[in-house]
């Protein structure tokens, strides 16, 4: 059990890390100043999370804890040493592409298991997870003027919607949470990598 | 009181579905794809009352039922299918505008009930209520990347203004929560029905 | 005591009009509608202490309140007074610059006493002072679907940002609200003031 949260726990930092580093790449390249590159870092790694946190009626974690926040801005720092000795933005390389995964996965689980403790729907619970996991590039795209590209393409928040339906159906057989964030964060995980390898995409119909 | 009751649940479906359709159609045509079309679908029928319950400090029933999150669904499906089959976007035809207005009346009344409960000023019930009408079509524009039509043209948010003002002064003057809704759903939906007649506009000083 | 409860009480009134002022003049300007020119100048003096009061749990002052509400409108209806006399924006003119960056300096100020009294980190302090701050500026570009200015340019949200850390010092060493109030309201506004007067910038590294 330690082993697991040691685990997921450090799955999270993983994930604060990856997305605060591709959120403030993001900012660099739009040619955003220190302050929107922070602000779009932290947003990246935290919007989520913040905003689960709104729906659900709780002054966010971010706000009361200092590790989140202390972990995003280092994700910032190392996107702007990155960019200065890199002069590339890393984006669909696989050294961020899976950190980037591993904190959809980690995301996602924690949403759905804040989602279920607060007594929501079958419906909630899955916006919620898959809000948490996605939330936060929704809102950097949303402050760079573009259309988020989570709406647009790619089989990204899609596994987010299934991880938690996983979760939701893995809940009710076996009534242990443990088990059900297993299965949320392996199904995110497997489905978000085979998505890459295998360039999936949801159909559209314009 | 019953069929009062009854006729303003059946509003609050139509609107439901109403606000569904135009937003995922929307997406479709700015070539969203399966998951954008209904994050469009759905924030179009739910946002405006997600905000509303933000604002007032309240879990969003949309999270915590299950119905008018599967009507919105049903929504997504149907616009898909009429888009399919039809190959245009009904945008401006009587038989979604209709439709609309309903939902645009149901919503602002829901709205006006729920801001008088929650003990806010004049402001309040004029904000809540006329978010909980348009705020679900903003959201949607500006995941879209689109300046609100709202805030541009038409007289639409306009008649939520006015219904919500009808509502503050007939609970005053009767404190009749009945009468009052009525008034408000009345004058929502007919102005708004004049509005699309008389193609009224409200001035620009630019 | 009494005089300087006055004194800032007074910011706050000149900031909650010059704030609804320019906000109004960017929506005249980019051809809004009169719900539209009113909604973002509203949302310009409303929208920070708005959001940060979604973030600590309460219903907002501004739905509760009527003053706020009043005066925001009133300076709506200044900017299309003067839009009309001067057939000009105002912008960058001294005497919208300084009653702005008192605006800034009482919000910031504001946001620092109230994030204090919610038990929040010290990155909440300053995320709620500096949102309270730039909230109103950001929600209101967004709307028009820009890129928020204090993302992009200019020494603005950074004076609401070493603002609170000076809050954060004072209350600290002095453990009295009335000084670290004042340490705050004084450095946001002296280096807003130096910031226009030496047109100062954060880097950026792209």
């Amino acid at each position: 059990m330690a082993f697991t949260e040691d685990v997921f726990h450090l799955m999270n930092i993983v994930g604060l890390l990856a997305f605060a580093i591709t959120g403030s790449m993001k900012a660099i390249k739009e040619g955003l100043d220190l302050f929107g590159i922070t602000v779009l870092g932290v947003m990246t790694a935290l919007g989520g999370g913040i905003t689960r946190d709104l729906l659900i009626n709780t002054v966010p974690n971010a706000l009361r804890s200092l590790s989140d926040m202390s972990i995003a801005l280092l994700g910032v720092c190392i996107a702007i040493v990155l960019y200065k000795v890199s002069k590339s933005d890393l984006q669909n390389k696989y050294y961020i592409l899976i950190p980037d995964a591993i904190g959809l996965s980690a995301f996602t689980t924690t949403g759905a298991i804040i989602a279920y403790s607060a007594d929501v729907s079958f419906f909630g619970i899955v916006i919620l997870a898959t809000l948490t996991g996605v939330g936060g590039g929704l809102i950097s795209d949303l402050l760079l003027g573009k259309v988020p590209f989570i709406l647009r393409d790619d089989f990204y928040a899609s596994c987010s919607v299934l991880g938690a339906i996983g979760f939701y159906i893995a809940i009710n057989s076996t009534e242990n949470l443990n088990i059900a964030s297993a299965v949320c964060a392996v199904v995110v995980f497997a489905l978000r990598i085979m998505a890459i390898i295998y360039g999936w995409r949801l159909p559209k119909f314009s």
